[in-house]
């Protein structure tokens, strides 16, 4: 995988963990529908700003979001 | 700070830290000087794959990186 891949993979993993719908998860992050489900899909070059608003609206910070051995290089 | 500077602090730390200029992280890393520059004083709103890219630059990976304080939300 590669990095656009590792974060949508684990954007999903924690939305699904949380029982999150796409949907809702776009509500509270106030970042577009389409472009979440882009991003879980590995399409989109993330930028830093919308990382946290996802990562804040999964509950987690970025030390706990990244902290996962498919991150390491 | 926000994301944006809390990155941009990290990056310049790690740099230092290695002994790295600006210039040299900028050859190794493939990303402008100018941007990195911009990067450090958290101007730029950078994407995952820069991102990807300086973090590996500093002999560093994302585990690591945002394994700091500094990111506690």
């Amino acid at each position: 995988m590669n990095i656009k891949e590792k974060f949508g993979f684990k954007v999903k993993q924690l939305r699904e963990r949380k029982g999150f719908s796409i949907e809702y998860l776009a509500n509270i992050s106030n970042v577009d529908r389409t472009y979440i489900s882009d991003i879980e899909k590995g399409k989109r070059n993330v930028s830093i700003q919308i990382m946290e608003k996802i990562i804040l609206a999964l509950d987690a910070d970025f030390i706990e979001f990244f902290n996962d051995n498919n991150f390491k290089k």
